[in-house]
């Protein structure tokens, strides 16, 4: 039986302390630009990009070491994303993982600043050469592009756009997922690809490590719509009915919430399909693909 | 005589036609977001930054077609932070180059999404492998960690942190050009230092090409302050004093009108003896030099 908590707690521990790593030589005196960036990155994020591509990595047989600029990279723009959503002029929210959101805690020019930082910081961790001896440029130079195509205006920032854009507006089922494939989605199937590239996996690997990141990453925006309607203050760490206060469609408004959780499960089940030619190897995908569907926060 | 105006014209045009290609595909019906995006990179800039990088690498002995990914990059990234710096949060300006800023044209949350998709459109530019085939892989990360390291916490960002940050309050010289040299001058340091090293510079003709745009980077920005003062909104396209107005320290209220035009003066001419050892190739650079002093917008 593989042990999903054990395995997500020395990940996170091991991307944490790369993450630390990062801003060890601006201490002791950390500007304030920096003390905005690491208090968002510091906030209790569950990494669940860096470690998709960590255990992606793993599944075609290569190590942590390897990839972990990579997970440092996917992490601090899945922070600044959040910095920027939850700005005045986008989400308005305050809390964010049961603390003040970084323009509450700082101000609005220092987040949106510690924002645009964290983005940079992502391409430079990622091009550092210090870490690509001996490995293949022409790699990581796939994944700068992989990893920037999801994040921009082809993927993650279009996905915010046309999701505040029909914020009061009704839209589609196909329309909502289509948005989340956009905002959430493309990032996760990118982890999962960076992962598997840098890794070493050959063409069909990486193309069902794809297909397994596209599927579980709706299904991660279906089960976080679900618990933004079942879920506690206490538990989510921002109040409930969020979503719902901003008149945004989620997919329990549009399907119902047991067709959505219906939704989920058999997004994830396609998923975990695509892990049938890693075998064992592939045990802590399987889990975390499992994990997103039944978390409680 | 060299004809700096001609060759402006070129390179503008030849910059020009690359950025419009980026988006090419997108077309007929560019999302809101590529709207925007656009909006505010065809809004007339100077394209500084690119012709800079251009110039550097024919210093060196390379062409024009061998550098343009990173001309463009630079271009993207310098856009990005005009969109940023505009914002209300930050100096809360309702025009740039004659034409109402992005946040006016559209809106705010727009805005702040087109300046980070334009961030994430510099490396993804970068980063696209089919721009490299033959080229060297690891000088283009190089150049992927050059670039961002210039325009993140250490640079560009930290610049515009620490300049709204000061705001109102009495700043020393020093700490003035302290922080022009990060807000402005790491960009246009890198803008050369990137085309030098793409050109395949060798150690010495990459650091002389560094130490000029380290120069000319400061004098920019002096020359803009100076212009601030003595310019008029039909030639500046903004409002003539409103760095005054937002109490902001500047060269010439530091040091006085005639000292800081003197300054401007002696930094371009340590900039011009760097180019020494390129001879006949280093003119256009040496021109754009004395045309960042003389300029009149």
């Amino acid at each position: 039986m593989f042990d999903l908590k054990a395995y997500l707690k020395v990940k996170q521990q091991a991307v944490n302390t790369a993450l630390r790593k990062l801003w060890d030589d601006t201490e002791p005196y950390p500007s304030l630009l920096v003390q905005a960036m690491r208090y968002s990155l510091e906030a209790g994020g569950k990494r669940m990009r860096p470690i998709l591509c960590i255990a992606a990595t793993e599944a075609v047989g290569a190590s942590e070491a390897d990839v972990m600029p990579a997970a440092c990279a996917l992490e601090l723009i899945h922070t600044y994303s959040l910095i920027h959503d939850d700005l005045p002029a986008m989400d308005d929210d305050y809390l964010r993982r049961g603390k003040p959101t970084c323009h509450k805690a700082f101000n609005e020019a220092a987040a949106i600043l510690a924002g645009d930082a964290l983005q940079t910081a992502a391409f430079e961790v990622l091009a550092d050469a210090r870490q690509h001896q001996g490995g293949d440029p022409l790699k990581w130079l796939e994944v700068v592009h992989l990893i920037a195509r999801a994040a921009g205006y082809s993927g993650m920032v279009q996905g915010q756009m046309i999701d505040i854009s029909s914020e009061g507006k009704g839209i589609t089922l196909e329309e909502l997922e289509m948005l989340h494939r956009l905002k959430t989605g493309a990032l996760i199937e990118a982890s999962v690809r960076a992962g598997a590239i840098l890794g070493g996996g050959n063409f069909h690997e990486v193309a069902a490590l794809g297909a397994y990141g596209r599927h579980i990453g709706l299904a991660f925006q279906v089960a976080d719509d679900i618990l933004n309607v079942e879920g506690t203050p206490e538990i989510l760490g921002k109040p409930v009915g969020s979503d719902r206060d901003l008149q945004k469609a989620t997919f329990p408004s549009l399907m119902g919430l047991q067709k959505a959780k219906l939704h989920a499960r058999e997004l994830i089940d396609t998923a975990l399909g695509e892990l049938r030619i890693f075998g064992k190897k592939g045990k802590p995908l399987a889990a975390l693909g499992r994990y997103i569907v039944e978390r409680k926060r």
